[in-house]
């Protein structure tokens, strides 16, 4: 049984502390935040369980096991710090931390003190994203050509922020999840105009043989859009994350290019057939990932949300914003 | 009475021509075309009208006052700069000319000659694209912020050039007809698998006053998509040509920004109002441009899509194209 | 303050006793269900509350001023007669009763002891209906021409009753609000399959002056729709609900019939312009519906939806009934 | 060779006339239509074809072997009857008569002299109705249940005849096609406004077995639908026609009841799979219509589209009309 504390119980701890509550071979057995009216709000959702003010003490508590960290980014590190020198697991919220210099000083860390670290990139754990690994684990798009995701709406404007920290951590934890391939350069373009961070942005990112990622992300789109294509030898897929039904369609369609001598005669032939739209599991996502985190760390096993997962996904951060403050500079991964 | 003649009859000269054909004040006097069967083809739709396999002669003939230089892009500069020569008006396919080097020659002689060069951009007289200009310069969307145009599908790979000479010029002419401020910098992106051109691109323009373009093309899309957001001051719009009814709604709907004297304290207010989708003409565009391309050489009117307008096109086609070459390297316009 | 007291606590009771609970002007002063397991979820949901299994008991209290009876609707005749006799005001799941005998009796006992019943017609305070009745009354849609609803899907097959009395009141209790004709006839159809129950069935309810409406509600639907055409002399409507955001989009269409004195010679003229989302208002209908049990129970108002308007909605139901029964027959109100 | 001559030059004979002039075994033969205006679009369509405006002689002319026509509802009698007597086949626009006692004639004659009748069921040669029946045939949706079509839109208001007799033909030659059940009976709901035509009418058809059939038909809607739902005992299908690409999506959904001797503890167990869009033959239908008729003339093969499907289809629309005249009354088929 692990005695879980969540700390940090502002928009996103809530949800973090209701799925660990209810996963087996766990207790929910404290939860620490600064603010009266979050753990007023902690009290009337978890009567009974331990509440704190305190964070040095939460941290350093004998009656816990493994602590959540569900704060603002800036934060991550000297908080999973303390928890890991504490001697407790991490479950940290996504993006991992601010730098990739804090990242592998966590990794290090957690690796000295045998101790796990999963980075909560939810997404992961969705039945939409299950499935795309799936068909692209199986052989079923083929080999990768492009990851093609627009993700906009009228948004809310962070004040520390840009909208590449706050929405690109989405996808390029399932770009890091899904395509083997390794990436080699960011390209990242945008623009800012109500304060220094950029309300919209445009990245590229360059992966081994010729495959290629692009993220479109903007806070100021009258409509929502959650929609990625995948392009592949065999098959393309489209995933409209905001369709009920029918989140994920395969298409029976594709390109295919006859070997010729003379490049201008390339031949050309295109396949178009069946479209499919398999059943996408609908458990809660979260509620999968703290069952992951629990097995993970009684079983000694290493997430593939790890640490490691979490320093991939900062180092892109990192590059797409140097890529972006330089308007458009390719940088090297 | 205009005579107007055209040279090329493959996939989009018939249009051309039957738009010339039923034009008040011009008559179609002439179609030439070296393929024999394009030449048959012509005549069942144009019974009367004389055909020509000799493009010299052609272009000679003192039966024609204007030509219609409907061929592939790389012959565009050799045909309408003998156009020209022989003292005719010419109105060319888009893109212009394959550089902007070669358009600059044909604005030169067309203004010594005082003749009229027209560019096809046919987009500019869709019902949707007039609505949307309209509603920029009336002040309905307010102050511009962001174009970003979402333009794919599984479509012809082309031998001599790649996506963006292929797709871009629509949107390029399009944002250089109703974007007010400068453009100032290119930065693209893409790859290719199948030859050496490029099957998708991405391309960011940047323009003064943060105004930001963005174009998404690509041949291997599973879906087709025909979706452009422009996000103003006041109101954003989204255009789908993929509607049949409602192509254009404007959303009312917006972010404010007061006024703060700590950064950090931004205090941002949400609008979100009433959906509107204004009716879209829908006569038949090229229609529209070849009685403007009449009127404009009856009463020796500049048009809007003169060659300067195909000038500008192009040198956005060369800057994305040395970008996309470079990873994305910034390239100035 | 009003002392209220839900009985049933099944699947929609939870939500009838979370809006009475934060309802000014109203205390949550008891649950009664005789199911422990539905208790035992009060309990955590609503601590300090007095539950009970006595329903006797229960509406005979001294300490409960009104009582909402959320339970099947074989049992809401007794239930609300008996809550009425110990001197309580009701609010009654829909539909209001299984028989229109029913109906009337416990509306004069109503009136006997100078008690409030209103009928939890949910849909008539969501931000949709009221917008579409602002509409008709504001004469925006002009006279009403006809009114058209499909609700279909893969649903929960009902024991005890039809797909009529599962599904159709939601649209009966509209219709009878924003209708402002009176219903004369009914017409009825359908099919069952698998028991004495029909999982499909499509009504017809004729309206003084030529108006029509029709329900289109199956169980065996693959996908979920919920759609009606609302068509008027000056313009019509489309409801969508399960649109997110633009659940409502008024069309400035129509036909125009020219006076003729021959009736082979309609001139027919038709009007085709923009179309229209209004803002929908998105609070909780069921919110705003116990703050308007409230008001009316403590300044003594009638609401719109009393007895008389559950009354009107069985009565339409047992026709419907009656009519599917006998394949069609025509059945008048 | 069949000499194929075209009666009736007004909307849809134009469709007729191209598609016969490019069908093997086929030469068109003559035009016959008494308005100068169709005939002068005939020659430029059609030049070297011989024209007239002589309706008998047209019928009588020896160069001629079989005749379609493409006139008024109210002619077809008795043009197709001169056609037959004439010893021609005679391809008919639907719906075939104006009375099933016409079409009795008809089928009796064309009988007596050996001769073909084709009706114009254009619907059936569509690729989506070929799948549809493709899948009910090869047993994919199991025992059907219902189908159940919208198909409305601004539409044109017809003079002689309501929207039933304008609409719902293609739907009936569609159910007589796919559903192998036997109609039984009919009732029609509906309203007239401007005339007295209905402009909007409900039809539903019962069949043996427990099958059954709706038909949604209105002049007079905001936009445009055309979808059906077709439920089966395996799998069900909505059948989108203004899709693109797919048309066509086969849920893997459905019911299941476990027998159970109490009625009122029905098990039902719910199936929620894949969905599955296959592709659909994009082949012109008028063009595959016109191969067959002129296969089933050379060879002398009866159509599934003969006078007896036009009879069926006549004899529903004759139930309907009268049904919808009294107000829903049931009409034995």
């Amino acid at each position: 049984m692990i005695r879980l504390g969540v700390l940090g119980y502002g928009y996103w701890g809530p949800n973090i502390a209701r799925n660990f509550s209810i996963t087996e071979g766990c207790r929910l057995a404290g939860i620490c935040d600064g603010n009266p009216d979050a753990l007023a709000r902690a009290r009337k959702a978890h009567p009974g369980v331990e509440l704190s003010t305190d964070c040095r003490k939460f941290i350093a508590s004998t009656d816990i096991d493994a602590i959540a960290v569900i704060t603002p980014v800036s934060t991550h590190f000297e908080l999973a710090r303390e928890v890991l020198r504490n001697g407790k697991h991490v479950f940290v919220e996504k993006p991992f931390t601010a730098t990739t210099d804090e990242a592998e000083e966590l990794i290090e860390l957690a690796a000295q003190k045998n101790l796990k670290i999963m980075v909560d990139h939810t997404f992961l754990f969705t039945g939409a994203v299950r499935k795309i690994k799936q068909l692209i684990d199986d052989g079923t798009l083929g080999n990768l050509y492009y990851y093609d995701s627009m993700r906009v709406n009228l948004g809310l404007f962070q004040h520390d922020v840009n909208v590449i920290w706050d929405l690109a951590p989405h996808d390029l934890s399932i770009i890091d999840h899904v395509i083997k391939e390794t990436p080699e350069a960011i390209v990242a373009t945008g623009e800012n105009h109500f304060s220094e961070h950029e309300y919209v942005a445009y990245t590229t990112i360059y992966f081994q043989n010729n495959v290629i990622a692009h993220l479109n992300v903007n806070w100021l789109s009258p409509v929502k859009v959650r929609t990625t294509l995948v392009g592949g030898e065999k098959r393309m897929l489209v995933w409209n994350d905001l369709e009920a039904d029918e989140k994920i369609k395969v298409y029976d369609k594709g390109v295919k290019i006859e070997n010729s001598e003379n490049v201008y005669n390339l031949l050309v032939s295109y396949r178009s057939g069946d479209m499919w739209a398999p059943k996408v599991d609908t458990k809660e996502a979260l509620k999968l990932e703290t069952d992951y985190f629990v097995d993970c760390v009684m079983n000694d096993r290493t997430p593939f949300n790890d640490g490691e997962a979490g320093y991939r996904v900062v180092k892109m951060l990192e590059a797409a914003d140097r890529s972006l403050k330089n308007r458009g500079e390719l940088v090297h991964l």
